[in-house]
């Protein structure tokens, strides 16, 4: 695999505003990695693949979801969710990319879900974070990001809910798995430090 | 089936104050069956009942779903939604109710479920509104509650979810598919209406 040549794959991919957002996302995801004890090597690769079919016709991602029996269910669901599967389909066939613990966070970068890896929780959280985003509550999420991951996430999520929530959108099961498991992750971690830990 | 002895049997579960409770959810349920074409005496019977266990020992309610083989993933969640799998449970060993779609409604009356039955969103929306109650939003449920059962039980959803949020406890999932379930239906009805239902 040559970095350099996949930099360039995935950038003809999306328009520059994308782009600038890709590269502020593998940024901040190697500092994620680098914080939290993470793979460096491969937060830059899932982050810098983690958008690869985001402006792809939406037609094309529907057809790739029925016909590559990618889960069905992500068609009752906000488009927005579509792209991180067709991704990581998409980087696995063109570019041979066969690491799974890449391909997942690329897979569940928009949703979550039950069980993340901590390189799932760092993609996931750059994306939210990185420097080119600006929406309310990114500065609480980017100070929380200081010291703790699933705190800095589970704000994230639960900001992404409520939006759904005020637009009156479907809330992606998933979504909520992911929020519980961090709320309870960060409660464990709570009672282990209090008790002595 | 003697309704007058199991008025007697359901008061003598509970406080005062959750028996004053129970007789608004009896009241609401009645009223909103006769508006919305729902069955008015299922919806009675099943508002009736719907607190059977509420007030009993937490203990009590974990052993039960337990060694009854309710859904154990109950005991992963708030315990405010175990005495509705153990209500159902308990006034059918009991008191011998069988109609399942009652058992069903007071099965799911705190947390919803997937395509919820009319008689399940009577007594779920009669449970938040009825007169006693007194939450943020409370009247608001009740001004949509006057032409929407949907649109009124998925603002009750949401405020639940919100609040959840707000205390940092985990969300159940299926009160986000009941919410999600009820969005469809909304927009089903509205695309019915606006192309000439």
């Amino acid at each position: 695999m040559n970095l350099e040549l996949l930099r360039e794959a995935t950038r003809s991919q999306m328009p520059d505003k994308r782009w600038q957002h890709t590269l502020g996302v593998v940024k901040t995801a190697v500092e994620l990695a680098e914080r939290f004890g993470g793979d460096a090597e491969k937060a830059e690769l899932a982050a810098l693949l983690h958008d690869y079919s985001k402006a792809w016709p939406i037609n094309r991602m529907e057809q790739i979801i029925r016909t590559e029996r990618l889960p069905g269910e992500l068609l009752d669901y906000d488009k927005e969710l579509w792209h991180a599967h067709v991704g990581a389909w998409a980087v696995q066939n063109e570019h041979r990319i066969e690491d799974e613990e890449v391909l997942d966070a690329i897979r569940y970068h928009t949703s979550g879900r039950a069980d993340m890896t901590l390189l799932d929780k760092i993609v996931c959280l750059a994306d939210y974070i990185e420097p080119g985003r600006d929406f309310p509550g990114v500065n609480k999420m980017r100070d929380l990001a200081q010291h703790s991951l699933e705190e800095a996430l589970a704000a994230g999520f639960d900001s992404t809910i409520k939006l759904l929530i005020e637009l009156g959108k479907p809330i992606f099961p998933l979504t909520v798995t992911a929020r519980n498991d961090l709320i309870r992750q960060l409660k464990i971690q709570k009672d282990t430090t209090v008790n002595g830990g």
